[in-house]
């Protein structure tokens, strides 16, 4: 699916986005004398920044514009610009982008509002001008966007007026929004916190391109090493996941803001934007499957790129603490557990050797040094060098508090750091304090500077993520496609079972058995003990009326078994069609999973598993994933679930057979692909799971199908 | 419990550490000439402030200290100095503090090291040191401990070096804090922040005064509106709880930061201090009680307390918020739901209004005003008064990003936002905006202003939490204490359901029949239909035998099955001793809970309810609440747990009597208390809950209990 996906938009393909990014030349059409107005603003920027192409003011009012020659109409352009900037209302940008097109122009920004964010006209506008850009094959940003700028090369199509606050600052992070004034707020963030970001480009109503084009596009562009996104629906999904797929391969990070995550803001997102909110469990599993890293906050997500600027991924992960102070140490092994940041032992002679330099130290890991250490400077390298030459953590954290602030050992300790840190410049070095003055003195040596410890944890185990991602092995191909031929209609359990059955979701094995021999067999074929139940289309409830056997342990008892049911049966009602008796394999002991479908109007089938019965609604403890995926992938969903233990031997019980189950899963998973868009969603529960060895069955399952079209 | 904690220790109480915190003359014993030491910095520190009170230097080799007379002893003092501060090492120490106590002096700050946080032997010299206090009657604060700063009056009763960065600024929030390193992080991140600190108090090993004391008086003195506190383990309960119980009633916000939360944090508490963690669910369902609210990171102590410096509590908590940007609406909409604050619409004659007065803003709540405003700056008074007096909300949160610092609108806004928040002062109103130099602008008009709105949304959310407690009407007297007499040892089942079903904790009803109408008899009085086991000491596996009989439906069925069970026993096992049969009510559809008592070390007994079974354990779906409590409570409790709606009618099932559960939750915990200390825990699993109307049975129970000593 990787495979495919990277075929459907190679860098090649983003790469056709060059020219809204890094035109040669631009046409303002709607171009205006006033360096504060929508179409005014381009221009003043590029003139103030001293981009080098060439700029096209189009205004059939004026000669000149902020004193470049204008152009009354877009025919009259001395040649086909790089890039058309659309800034004129309503039809008159639909004529604009065609009149582009004809002059043989092959991007455009629209900043024109007005379109499908507004109402139905809005919507059928908005189709008009997406099949102009069509026809000519332009690549359309917009409409109702906030444009683009590139540091890098002064460009700047975009009429946001945060550049009162200050211009872009030097850095390799790019902001890729589908909101204009939000993407602006990262980078007005960005900028307060000195953070660079040289790129940002936001994509209003993605008529033409979207998101997954504009992070394809960072994904392949030397100007960009980290990626900022924000996304309130993702509109479409072949070159979306083409895109997080070409990031990940060329270790760019992307931190992601995905916002509509709960109920209340998923009604938010719907009434800001046209944009399908999806289910953000979807979307969570599509992004976990790429090692995106999700913010929860604009806080986390500067954070994070931050870090990230470093570009030291550790792919296997943990902490080294040390610290002035014990309770910070606790502090920061709390936030290590809740982040999921592993923090190991220092070795048993590295730990003796530091007790010998301080006795009343505790150099476990946090290794707390002590406030003694202030009185004999030299040990502070002798822990430092310790905790990263002994203790071998890929990311260190030191906490020295305002203990950096001080006259007296601040600069011996600033020195100290410094010194350490260069023999080991592979660490990711982080430093927690509470000394402002002295932040881009460390940062300028290499250190990463968080006041708050949990902050600099939960920065250093996002590293770990994008790490672990960027060294994730190639997937191995999911099973191979079965044949599926869906039925007309959704079919009655019995159908269900048999078609996933066919696909290798096994169902509970049960056989109709017309009379005590064929009982017998099928028995053997089972094996025992088996249930055995009355066969009628005229008796539903088959247990109170004694038609049920449980625990039927041989040939001799199946025998009796089959006489004893059809007595009863003809006992209890005379007019019964018997057809017989079900004979089914008796399940014992097993763990009631839930295996399903669903498919998402974005990203296609996704498959889920969870705890079954009522637990997966009232605990929700389930685990998505795009379709098709290996067993090896569908083992890492169940071991992921909270409820994991339960299968795996909690409190003495047996271990329950997940290869079984993770088989299934996969297989379901190539099932719901082959099944085609007809497939609306399957159901299994419970999926009974037995001891090791001994498989899995589905005890019901649901196949919902699309009604065939006539004809 | 509450009126009995405060009777332990009342405000008088707590205003016995005023010699600590304000004392008019203090002694140091061990003072240096060198501001720079631990015996001189004090000395130093008090007279750079100019505290009024008097200073003598105890120094047996000098005539002056730091140009202060000195006295060679304690003896030789002029009078009884209200605080003797003891900076001399070991043995020197205790001495020291008796020579104090002799002199009359009632109040003393230890700061010597090598007591109990050591060995052993330095532990053994604490007890003689607070053997000492006590024979005095002296309040001593630590050994080990790093002393208290008040700001008020200049008094420094401390050698922290954490002055270097500055002196603490007026403004009355209160660090207390059990870790020096810890408490002086806080005051110095306060500092950088402009927080106003006035008062510090760090209690070290915690020999006499404890983080309870400390925090009692805090509750009680004018210096402090706000308290910060850190504890890694709670030592004692009476006065911790007294302390609480005052702060609430004073309506002055605890903001605790309590370590140790994590498996892996709780092992470096145990490392760094001599303290006793306790079981942080135990702590977190005190803390609960109380109203304290707790914060995960220092960031989020300091935005608390940030916050809490307004004395503004909304008891009844929503949040109105008005953005400028949809996107941004959306984030804080997540926010909001991941916090728990509600975030009600605004009615919907107030969003027709606003709809007219911006035909596409978004005015349901978040209140989207979209940038079209900055156009037309009149309306955003429209917006904003609109939300306050329209919505109603007792907090507002608005979203000015950088458009507050523009140039051209960020005048004209700061000038609306004050107008309108002077209409409606009592509410809590917080400004998002990336707008640094014009942070102190707002504040000065009363706003909270936080750059990243998640944080302003916690932070309100806490608020609230505050606000919840301090209006909170007393709760209603636990249930009447029972008359409890345990066995010298731990019981058998049998007696364990006897003595809780007397408590008010129901066991199933069974009852032991002799013969056949015995068994008639009981079965009636139990009520159809019934479950017969056969009774025997010498049948231990009664089911295997065919010794169990289900779903027995009126007295001829029970003569029947008393006949088949004694026929089965003798031919199962002949020598076996038959006492009859066992007649208990069958429990059909009941959900399984699980009750249970533990003895926590501090807070004595605790009692939790959760789901029965395995899910206890593999979810930890449990609630924890100090003995005794009323069904009220016990209720909340119940309603607290995830699982709650398996309890609820989930899925069109019967709702459990809840109320039959939370009797029995209730008077578990009254049992517990009255039981006294040797109840070391009790397990009730599992609980069956019936429908409602129906009751709820305990069908299994462990009571463990201390075995008596002899004599």
């Amino acid at each position: 699916m990787r495979a495919e996906a990277a075929a459907a938009a190679s860098p090649k393909d983003f790469a056709s986005l060059d020219a809204l990014v890094r035109p040669r030349s631009v046409a303002l059409i709607g171009a205006s004398d006033e360096p504060a107005r929508i179409g005014g603003r381009p221009i003043a920027y590029m003139k103030a920044r001293g981009f080098k192409g060439a700029i096209y003011p189009v205004n059939p009012k004026r000669k000149a514009v902020q004193g470049l020659t204008a152009y009354a109409a877009v025919p009259d352009l001395p040649e086909a610009p790089d890039l058309g900037i659309v800034a004129v209302p309503g039809e008159l940008a639909i004529q604009a982008l065609d009149a582009l097109g004809e002059k043989g122009c092959r991007a455009a920004i629209v900043f024109t509002a007005g379109f499908a964010e507004v109402d139905e006209a809005g919507q059928a506008a908005q189709d008009r001008l997406t099949a102009v850009a069509k026809k000519h094959g332009i690549r359309m940003l917009g409409p109702n966007c906030l444009g683009v700028f590139n540091a890098t090369i002064a460009f700047y199509g975009t009429f946001s007026a945060s550049f009162e606050k200050g211009w872009p600052i030097p850095g390799r992070i790019g902001i890729a929004s589908q909101s204009g004034a939000y993407g602006t707020h990262v980078f007005a963030a960005a900028l307060d916190r000195g953070l660079g970001t040289e790129v940002c480009i936001t994509t209003g109503n993605e008529a033409e391109v979207a998101l997954g084009d504009v992070l394809g596009w960072m994904a392949q562009a030397p100007e960009v090493e980290v990626i900022c996104a924000y996304a309130e629906g993702i509109r479409e999904s072949a070159g979306f996941i083409a895109a997080l797929d070409l990031a990940r391969r060329n270790r760019k990070p992307i931190v992601m803001m995905k916002v509509g995550r709960s109920r209340l803001g998923g009604q938010a997102a719907q009434s800001h934007t046209a944009s399908i909110a999806g289910d953000d469990a979807v979307t969570q599993a599509v992004l976990d499957e790429f090692g995106v890293v999700r913010a929860r906050t604009t806080e986390e997500m500067l954070d994070f790129a931050y870090a990230a600027a470093k570009r030291i991924y550790p792919a296997r992960n943990t902490l080294g603490v040390l610290t002035v102070s014990g309770g910070a140490g606790v502090l920061i092994s709390d936030a290590a557990e809740a982040a999921g940041l592993a923090m190991p032992p220092m070795p048993e002679e590295a730990q003796a050797r530091l007790r010998e330099l301080v006795p009343f130290c505790a150099p476990r890991n946090p290794v707390d040094c002590t406030a003694q250490v202030t009185n004999n400077l030299p040990l502070i390298t002798e822990f430092t060098e310790s905790v990263a030459r002994d203790g071998g953590y890929p990311s260190i954290l030191a906490f020295w508090s305002q203990v950096a602030a001080g006259s007296s050992v601040g600069p011996v300790l600033h020195r100290q750091m410094r010194e350490v840190r260069a023999k080991y410049p592979d660490r990711l070095w982080v430093m927690s304090m509470l000394a402002p003055n002295k932040v881009r003195e460390y940062e300028a040596d290499g250190w990463l500077v968080f006041e708050d410890p949990a902050r600099a944890v939960n920065a250093i185990e996002a590293m770990g993520r994008f790490g672990a991602a960027f060294a994730a092995p190639e997937p191995p191909p999911p099973p191979a496609a079965p044949v599926v031929a869906l039925p007309p209609h959704t079919p009655s359990e019995a159908v269900a079972k048999a078609l996933l059955g066919a696909a290798g979701v096994p169902p509970v094995p049960e056989h109709a058995a017309p009379d005590s021999e064929a009982a017998v067999a099928a028995a053997s074929a089972i094996g025992y003990p088996v249930v055995m139940k009355i066969l009628s289309p005229d008796i539903l409830h088959k247990s109170e009326m004694g038609g049920v056997l449980l625990d039927v342990a041989d040939a001799e008892a199946v025998r009796h078994g089959f006489a004893t049911l059809v007595d009863r049966a003809r006992h209890h009602a005379p007019a019964a069609r018997i057809e017989g008796v079900l004979v089914a394999k008796q399940i014992k002991g097993a763990v009631e999973m839930a295996l399903g479908v669903i498919r998402d109007p974005v990203f296609g089938p996704v498959a889920m598993v969870g705890l079954g019965g009522i637990f997966i609604e009232v605990l929700k403890d389930v685990s998505f994933r795009r379709c098709p995926f290996g067993p090896e992938e569908a083992e890492r969903m169940i071991r992921s679930l909270r409820g994991f233990p339960l299968l795996d031997g909690v409190r003495g019980r047996p271990r329950a057979d997940v290869p079984a189950l993770a088989r299934a899963l996969s297989a379901l998973s190539a099932f719901a692909v082959s099944a085609g868009p007809r497939l609306l969603s399957v159901d299994v529960n419970p999926m009974l799971v037995l001891p090791a060895g001994q498989g899995c069955y589905a005890a019901d399952a649901v196949v919902e199908v699309a009604a065939e079209e006539a004809g």
